[in-house]
């Protein structure tokens, strides 16, 4: 019997370890050529799969591969595409058992956040609906950290240390020259719905005074008395005061702060960016000068800071999912099971995509401190560990030495071709 | 007959790699400490020297000391704070000369920018205008690279890795998700009227196509319609565009486009951000998905991902100022001299103040390409060797483990206070 093939695509906002979890499925699957034939991967996620647009990972040398390890993006690019049920959207169904029959796959990972493992429960259920053999396993990755079940997503523990350093790093420029030019500095990070990025900001702080000294999570609602108050004490007590912000903070009606009516000199509305308008707030009401950054995609993709902890995690994740498709683990995803906070040990263990597809796991209130500013001691044990240790890439000529794949196209066997509807 | 002692200062924006030069000058005046005192480092600057609030370096340790090398930030404090002239401000000079008497200093050195080394020219003349012996040496620092003389300023080479790196990552970001999300992505870098670390940004490309793909500079008038075709080329070739601007770009009228007309949702004027107001063109013009990111303080701060080579150069300043100081040369600045690209080699000499200070070296119209958009081969000589060499900082528990010295205030000697004048 011929072994079967595999599909392997990535998915949603990409993160600085997404290829570790590529580079752990490959070289695994590669380990169990006995078992596993090729491992085709989608060109741009799910894509690729219905555009029949299938890479040819067996092209790419052992060095290549191995490179993955250490190369922030998606190697094989991603998309933000959501598989409809399948009973409003079977033919986009049929269409991908059409292409994987084609090419004689028979298992499938898929590697994102909530959205994608929604999907990959949706494709793990093909094999009863249209009677399709298929192992599908389930990849965690996302820099929010939304996933449940999970101790972690991999990707946001390298964002993690990305903002704890930015932020331990800005904090002593601004403590430099608060004397006699700027006093408050504020920090934007992502993270829409959960605050799992602005509570790892607190990280940067050892001592007391240190910064951040006010954070604003999107599950509380910004209340500007509050605020202003909490930023004129941190002014009287340190004269500076560092800020980390939610980009998806909200209002007390529920709405983004970031989208309440902006306007640029071009007449545009919605400029974007929560950082400049906490500043603008600041120095309107207060006088002082103030400096914000938002350092957007340079966060999730800063592979140079990456931690070794989430890079460990994320290889893990990819070469337990070839494990669980080989045992013939159908709808599950490796999920990350905390053992002990400090030393932080861990296991990986098997998550029914069932429980995990469309939850979104927030901050629990026990994380946020009573007053809404800050973290509890509770949310520094969970957070500090996955922070540790320092992941390097290689270096070249004073850059990192990111790999390019050849992402060589399979020869298609299918004539017709499939429409692709993107906002 | 006692022993001088030196007065040591920071000043103006502070850098990733100024305590490096700071500590370059504390451990060369230790090894020489037959001909050099005590070493008071201003708190705040000059404004240290001015209200006499001098901290005695000499009770930190050898360890707190070397720590520095690897401290983003300004140990002491730094400040904006400008010297008026001799003759319009002598009550600035003659403070000055009562604070070093009292103090017994005959070493002055004043490690900045431009500003800073106009400072430190005035300083130096004192000994003829107000029969003072002083030797006075300046300490170049600034990332943005404005110095004349100097092969580059230290700060600069650590600017320079930080936003090709970050670009370099934050492209591959974008190509991985520009098939169905966002297809344009703007950096906006600091330097108001040099475009040096616009033209860093550059050196992420490494091949024909690589980002960055549009460059703004300073330099070059802003034309919104060869801007707009030129992203939209972009567009059509990369499918993605990766564009980085200097936050001092000005439209023909030569007014900073960030300065333009910006409210915010509360009413407030000039929101600031030129990379904002570049994205919503963009969109807006055509309607694609933008992102953009402003790192800002994160930028100057980040040590770890410092140049090996620019904080060999910071740490080199530092250790010549002291020896030409012990050699009796007044109003002079260690400078950088370029022996050689590849490999790069270079020299300290010194440079005079006269011919330092309020210079302001813009980028040279021969490494700006004739189409206003990108750098020229010259441009790329010039700056990869900056950027050669990574220098780790140490880490604790996943975050740079960056000093605090203790900063112990010398006891004061005047009765009389006074009184500084800040904006």
């Amino acid at each position: 019997m011929a072994l079967k093939n595999a599909f392997y695509a990535q998915s949603g906002g990409v993160s600085a370890v997404i290829n570790a979890s590529a580079c752990g499925v490959l070289q695994t699957a590669r380990q169990h050529s006995d078992q596993i034939g090729k491992v085709y991967a989608g060109r741009n996620g799910i894509i690729g799969a219905l555009t029949e647009d299938l890479i040819d990972t067996s092209a790419e040398s052992e060095a290549a591969i191995a490179a993955l390890k250490h190369t922030p993006g998606a190697a094989f690019g991603s998309c933000r595409y959501k598989l409809g049920s399948i009973h409003e959207h079977r033919a986009q169904y049929e269409r991908l058992l059409e292409v994987f029959r084609a090419h004689d796959i028979g298992f499938f990972f898929y590697n994102g956040g909530g959205d994608s493992q929604d999907t990959a429960h949706k494709v793990s259920q093909l094999g009863a609906e249209l009677a399709y053999p298929i192992v599908c396993v389930g990849i965690p990755k996302t820099m929010d950290n939304d996933l449940p079940i999970t101790d972690c997503s991999p990707g946001f523990g390298s964002v993690a240390k990305y903002v704890a350093t930015s932020l331990r790093e800005a904090a002593l420029d601004l403590a430099a020259m608060s004397r006699t030019s700027t006093t408050v500095f504020t920090l934007e990070v992502m993270g829409r719905h959960a605050g799992w990025t602005t509570a790892a900001c607190a990280l940067a702080a050892e001592h007391e005074g240190d910064a951040p000294h006010i954070l604003l999570f999107p599950e509380v609602a910004f209340d500007e008395d509050r605020f202003m108050a909490k930023v004129e004490k941190a002014l009287e007590r340190y004269d500076h005061c560092v800020i980390a912000v939610s980009e998806g903070v909200k209002g007390s009606d529920g709405d983004f702060l970031s989208a309440s009516g902006l306007k640029d000199s071009f007449g545009h509305a919605k400029l974007g960016g929560v950082a400049p308008l906490i500043s603008n707030l600041i120095s309107t009401k207060l006088g002082c000068k103030c400096h914000w950054a938002v350092p957007d995609y340079l966060l999730r993709s800063a592979r140079h800071i990456a931690s070794e902890t989430d890079l460990q995690q994320a290889y893990a994740v990819g070469r337990a999912a070839v494990e669980f498709a080989i045992a013939g683990r159908n709808a599950v995803m490796p999920a990350i099971r905390r053992l002990s906070d400090a030393p932080y040990r861990w296991e990986i263990i098997a998550a029914p995509l069932s429980e995990v597809a469309n939850q979104e796991k927030l901050l629990p209130a026990d994380f946020i401190r009573p007053d809404g500013f800050g973290i509890t001691e509770a949310a520094r044990r969970y957070l500090a560990p996955l922070i540790v240790g320092e992941a390097y890439p290689p270096f070249k000529n004073g850059l990192p030495d990111y790999v390019k794949l050849q992402n060589v196209a399979t020869p298609r066997k299918l004539t017709a071709d499939f429409a692709i509807c993107t906002e």
